[in-house]
């Protein structure tokens, strides 16, 4: 059973990669942030944008599919997590605060609060309450690590789970799980541009050994064979629907229940690597302690229900890193700490110069006041070519607008946009007539690059700033 | 020195009310949530939807004002807030945490991370930052609290700040203050219906004893005198622009700078009870022990320059205590737990009841596709005044929509919603052709509601839930 508590809802931090990362550790880009202590990292401006955009994307993402949202204490005392029995077999992962005569603890996870939860809305609301019950968390949790295992943002001291549970009937199971393939699939693909096929996504079926079920893996046969037969169910399913390879490991589940995970192959500077992102875990430890089978069986009269953990990324801080170096330190226009730099390039005519930075200025604020990150940055035609590449190599804003003689006289402006999909910047020409025109024009491209966050979120965030000085 | 050491750039939970609440705690209201431990107030369902919605607003509304918005860790080693002096003069109020063989500590404070931030951003970028540098979190803090002072949501373990930094040179501090009032006007008009008037709202400003400067308050005449002549001009020209009482304590001040507080008078079940809110202080201590004068001086040449805290509310939790004492549990419709509530009365004739469900759960669907949270309920012309009441008594819901026979015979919705200004429900009948027609104009009246928020932050947050089980 040892080999199997290290990973109790471990979804972020699950390093069994099929080829390790080796020479390149993906730390956190200094246009995020900086280490502020050994495994804390601190996202500094251009990763508090990228933090709060992604919040904002995950809360109204999964609002809309319907799970509930919450927000719980970073502190618990340790009475709760006694409860969960993580206080027996999780405890030297975890950071206790002595309070005068209690013991307090930084949650590591979020799953007793959620129980809590739903404890209290059945409790109060009985069968008014329907299952299946979703409730999601940006959940920051802490967890012991040793300093020789930190890893760059792989492995830190606190990190932001994608964090749900979901309360079902046995029954229902089986859309369940397909909701959530289906909300992977959404994320990867209109957020973060990371199309799923055989080429970057396996998944991995973890389920018992039946000859240890009650001993090793806990629960009865009854639970096990049923959430079983519906994970590999699922499996196949998904395996088929979308062309990836599935393999099945028999006696690799956790001891409280089988799991699917989600395996991304991200390119990197050392290679191809593999990293561990979603999860769906089934627990039958949790509601047992909880008393969930009871409460529910009183309520509903039938108490065949599972709790099933799931996070879709994992972690924000491991999926940064990971996604940073798959793309080259390129986010997608919603999660840009500069979604759009203006580059004037002076020509020495101080006549044309007036004209050319009152025109920048002109789209800095129009872009400002539409809520984009914007930077300014003055230039000339000998310093260009050094400037840019500067740009390129550090804060790499998806797009980049040109302003100089020729873009005045002709009354266009010469827009280059990063597209994940080729890899490499595509040029476009915005002709107009009054500079009012070349902005709305400009608004529909950046609506254009937004389109995947609107569709599965309701809206793109807008959270603007004027960024001139990272230029 | 010994007063002064508690309130430090303790916005939150400065308790020096001219009315000390007695009779009535606000606890926290169980639509919310409910206390998990000792200081540790459970953000459930409704609280969690207050909460999120008013961060997007609050980053929203921050960036927009020109504020860089950043998320710093929870934890930080021990030497930072040895850098800071905390370790020494705060300590027992802080977390420690011992791993391996370092001290860290749950932050009680979000300013050494700020600074942090400054330092790397000029460091790098040099002359580029330009100032006012102002640097915005919504900072969940963790202070020790014995349990004999915890109060309700007014004093506890862990809370969340709306926290800002600002680094200004001393020329533009009027300014800079005078806008930060603006926010306070704008945040409590258009988000929270507090118009800003004598009769909810006065400020206190807090200056040294001149003989004490260099003793117990720290820094140089130089300073100290320019700031309180600055503050004194702002809490004249704020008095008279808003018509709010102000008052003068000498010697009242921090040891480490003079500052204005934020006092607003709220109704409650016991009367009436002043309550700190917002704060702007001078901090002459942080920029000696972080070097800001240095390198601003080498940066810029001038190294007279201000540091200065400041929150607009404060605490994230006791705001929501005070507010819904006030407003007896109503919140506005942009941060409610169920915005619109939709209410069948049933009349036990199928062929009738059938077209009233039909409707009901028409209006649920576009209204949840449109972002908002809602709740329905079947009810009957009998049983009718007692859900009403049970409703009006726990989840308050701004808007309630109405379908009976009526309704559906005269092709009609009665809407009632309520107004924080009359502090009453206001009927409106909405005459339709199409339910789509109806739905339009029930969109429009919404918007009317949310006008505040999208004129302050640009957007109205929507996230979107189905919480019928709560009505």
């Amino acid at each position: 059973m040892s080999g199997t508590v290290k990973d109790h809802i471990d979804y972020a931090y699950e390093l069994d990669l099929a080829i390790k990362p080796e020479s390149s550790v993906p730390i956190i880009n200094r246009e995020y942030g900086v280490f502020s202590g050994p495994g804390v990292p601190l996202f500094s401006i251009g990763g508090g944008y990228f933090r709060h955009a992604l919040q904002q994307i995950l809360v109204n993402f999964h609002s809309r599919r319907g799970y509930l949202v919450v927000e719980t204490p970073l502190i618990a005392s340790s009475e709760l997590f006694k409860l969960s029995g993580h206080m027996d077999f999780y405890k030297s992962n975890m950071y206790i605060l002595n309070i005068e005569d209690r013991e307090f603890v930084l949650k590591p996870m979020n799953c007793p609060y959620h129980l809590l939860i739903f404890l209290n809305h059945i409790a109060r609301f009985r069968s008014k309450v329907k299952l299946p019950f979703k409730i999601f968390e940006i959940g920051r949790v802490h967890r012991f690590e040793p300093s020789g295992s930190l890893y760059g943002l792989l492995r830190v001291r606190g990190f932001t789970q994608d964090d749900a549970h979901i309360i079902t009937f046995e029954s229902d199971t089986l859309n369940v799980i397909l909701n959530v393939f289906d909300e992977i699939k959404l994320l990867l693909e209109s957020v973060f541009n990371l199309p799923i096929s055989q080429d970057n996504i396996r998944i991995r079926l973890s389920l018992s050994d039946k000859n240890l079920i009650g001993k090793d893996f806990m629960g009865t046969i009854e639970e096990w064979s049923s959430a079983e037969d519906t994970l590999e169910k699922i499996t196949s399913i998904i395996a088929e629907k979308y062309g990836i390879k599935a393999s099945i490991g028999v006696g690799e589940a956790a001891f409280y229940g089988p799991k699917i995970d989600i395996i991304m192959t991200l390119k990197s500077s050392s290679g191809v690597k593999e990293w561990q992102m979603g999860t769906i875990q089934f627990d039958f430890n949790l509601p047992r302690r909880f008393k969930i089978y009871d409460i529910i069986r009183e309520v509903y009269g039938d108490n065949r229900v599972y709790i099933i953990h799931r996070a879709l990324i994992g972690s924000i801080e491991r999926f940064l890193g990971g996604y940073l170096e798959h793309y080259r330190g390129r986010l997608p226009l919603a999660l840009a700490p500069i979604q759009v730099a203006i580059i004037a390039i002076k020509t020495g005519d101080w006549k044309v110069d007036e004209v050319i930075l009152d025109k920048t200025i002109n789209i800095r604020e129009k872009l400002l006041s539409n809520g984009l990150r914007v930077g300014l940055k003055e230039s000339t035609k000998t310093s260009l070519p050094g400037d840019i590449r500067s740009i390129e190599s550090t804060i790499k804003p998806p797009i980049i607008i040109y302003i100089g003689a020729r873009e005045v006289r002709e009354s266009i402006l010469t827009i280059s946009i990063f597209s994940h999909k080729e890899m490499k910047r595509i040029s476009k020409t915005i002709k107009y007539s009054s500079l009012d025109e070349a902005l709305t024009e400009l608004e529909n491209i950046i609506r254009g690059e937004e389109e995947g966050v609107i569709k599965i979120s309701g809206f793109a965030p807008r959270i603007p700033a004027d960024l001139s000085h990272m230029l």
